[in-house]
């Protein structure tokens, strides 16, 4: 078996020791004689990792006590509805703030279920910063402000905290949570569909204030409605049992490492090393505004762009997969998400040394 | 390792061939380098998984070109919502058949989308009956009939496809899907959550009728929407990956069991063992009409419940695991699905004998 660097952008690569124990329990999980995927979600064998998942994910981030932590089915996409279905009914009205493709596509979907205010949009730098909040048109009366913490397509991330004054700020965290501590007392509510930092396709963590629950539209299914669900432990509907008991599994990982101080550092020191190479290398360059590059995901572009394919395939050939950019923008995107070592940053560069010199 | 006879009523138990490929494949997907968690819903392997799910589904049901397979995110309990969410636009109105827990739920949740009506209930016997058709009131211009096809928690089952005339169909298949052939042809949209004849929870096939596509109503998150979906082959989000991979190896594992008339007959022969046995004795019970049946879940109370407490524990020390009825009905549940062996229903039948002659 040879394990790649796997690059992509979601769903991304995991810790080797998580798919370790997940593959040494799956035919008996603990003594169990049943795999994760086989309990009963109301068994105490799957309650425990469900109270474990929680429990390490509240410690991990310092989530206050009044802040309810569910495990939703679904991912972001379908989260960008159920968000304003949730909240929007408060006073019908939410402010936006547009700093990439999927803040954009949040902002589209929630015009469905009230008015939405585009309070701010990176759109004239073609979405290589983030607006700073001087410039933003805020409605005191909107029912919450929305940001996407980070931007996986263009590569641009907040290394700020918006003040949103009274009004609740919601955060799509999808590709940056767990990437380094936050105060989750600034917000009202954080989501992140998990396949980047915490786990497999299919679950989303909402971490909501409680006054923010109640004010669900009456058009909201059930199983999206965050009272219900906060009322009922997430355990609503069945919940994406098997995607949970990963997270768990990553929650504990993190904690191992240090947690999200330590991985901080991790993250620093592996995005550094890359934009440092890609800041003095005149063949391959990254538009993004130094102080609004994100940590996560690293776009690039060859000045030669009729040398793309030749760079992905001498990639592939050393092991380094998904480093195609997103269809939408082309180039080349490195995502170096919690789970990518060092190792995989080094052999990169030195990739990357090696096809400039073999071409320049 | 000791695996043990589960008869949880979903999550459910699986296929030990599955769950043995799924842990040896765990850190590298066929010399991919990567697990198929980690894996980009767009990059050629999991591609070629999702294809292939899609293609040993249409072979098992014999799914007709001109019905769509879509892999949802989320369970039936949000699709509850999701249906009349694509589906009662047409006139504004659904009639529902409500033979136990699960279709009483799926009307109640219809009732946010448009005008419900109960065109039959099996209230009347307690729910341990399907209303014979001949008593159905249905609505010629409904814009569908909704049934739910077997319920888990009373153990009740349609053995006949209802004929709803030129209204279409639906049905909720969760619970026994793919536990013998169906005529697709016959019904609108059949939908099901995953989680007891196809892999882990969190996944929801949806068989759609094409011309049943286009009539969903603006509330519709686009993550929920089937025409936004089927023009997406399941891919407008993320859709959830490993669960797909696993309903994949599950439909291979029913491929090579023989097929769906081959699961059947095991099915049948299985059921059979295990309720004619309880007609045979006169220290269980089991109150469900002898035609409507389910052959999935077969619920049944000791005549004196106070031995509930040791009938289970004395399971539980044989190895058998999750025999309780769901707490809204007490007694004991065996929900024995495709992957339940013919070895664990003879060693319930034996254990059930052993306790009855202790105990008589």
């Amino acid at each position: 078996m040879t394990r790649v660097f796997n690059f992509s952008s979601g769903p991304a690569a995991l810790p080797e020791p998580v798919l370790r124990q997940a593959a040494a329990e799956m035919l008996d999980w603990q003594g169990s004689g049943m795999s994760v995927m086989e309990m009963s979600h109301r068994g105490k064998e799957f309650m425990s990792i469900h109270a474990q998942a929680q429990s390490l994910l509240r410690e991990l981030l310092s989530i206050p006590p009044n802040y309810r932590v569910l495990f939703m089915q679904g991912g972001a996409i379908g989260e960008n509805a159920i968000v304003p279905m949730n909240l929007i009914g408060r006073t019908g009205r939410a402010d936006y703030i547009v700093t990439g493709d999927w803040s954009a596509k949040s902002a589209k979907e929630a015009a469905r279920y009230g008015k939405v205010n585009l309070a701010a949009s990176a759109e004239g730098s073609n979405y290589t910063e983030v607006p700073p909040q001087a410039t933003w048109k805020l409605d005191p009366g909107a029912s919450y402000v929305h940001i996407c913490s980070n931007e996986t397509i263009r590569g641009v991330e907040y290394h700020w905290t918006p003040d949103a004054g009274k009004v609740p700020l919601v955060a799509d965290m999808s590709s940056n949570i767990l990437s380094r501590p936050i105060d989750v007392g600034r917000y009202g509510l954080i989501y992140a569909g998990a396949q980047k930092n915490m786990g497999p396709s299919g679950l989303t963590v909402v971490i909501v204030r409680e006054d923010l629950l109640g004010h669900a539209l009456p058009a909201t299914p059930s199983a999206f409605n965050y009272q219900v669900q906060s009322e009922n432990d997430s355990m609503y509907n069945t919940p994406p049992t098997y995607a949970i008991y990963i997270a768990s599994l990553v929650f504990g990982w993190l904690k191992a490492q240090g947690g999200l101080a330590a991985i901080e550092r991790h993250n620093r020191d592996k995005a550094a090393i890359l934009y440092d190479y890609l800041d003095r290398s005149a063949f391959y360059r990254n538009t993004v505004a130094r102080e609004d590059r994100s940590l996560m995901n690293v776009p690039f572009r060859l000045k030669d762009e009729s040398l793309d394919d030749a760079f992905l395939q001498g990639a592939q050939a050393r092991g380094m997969v998904q480093l195609k950019g997103h269809r939408s923008v082309g180039g080349m995107r490195a995502s170096i998400y919690n789970a990518m070592p060092m190792e995989g940053i080094r052999a990169l560069v030195a990739y990357m040394e090696e096809f400039e010199a073999g071409h320049a």
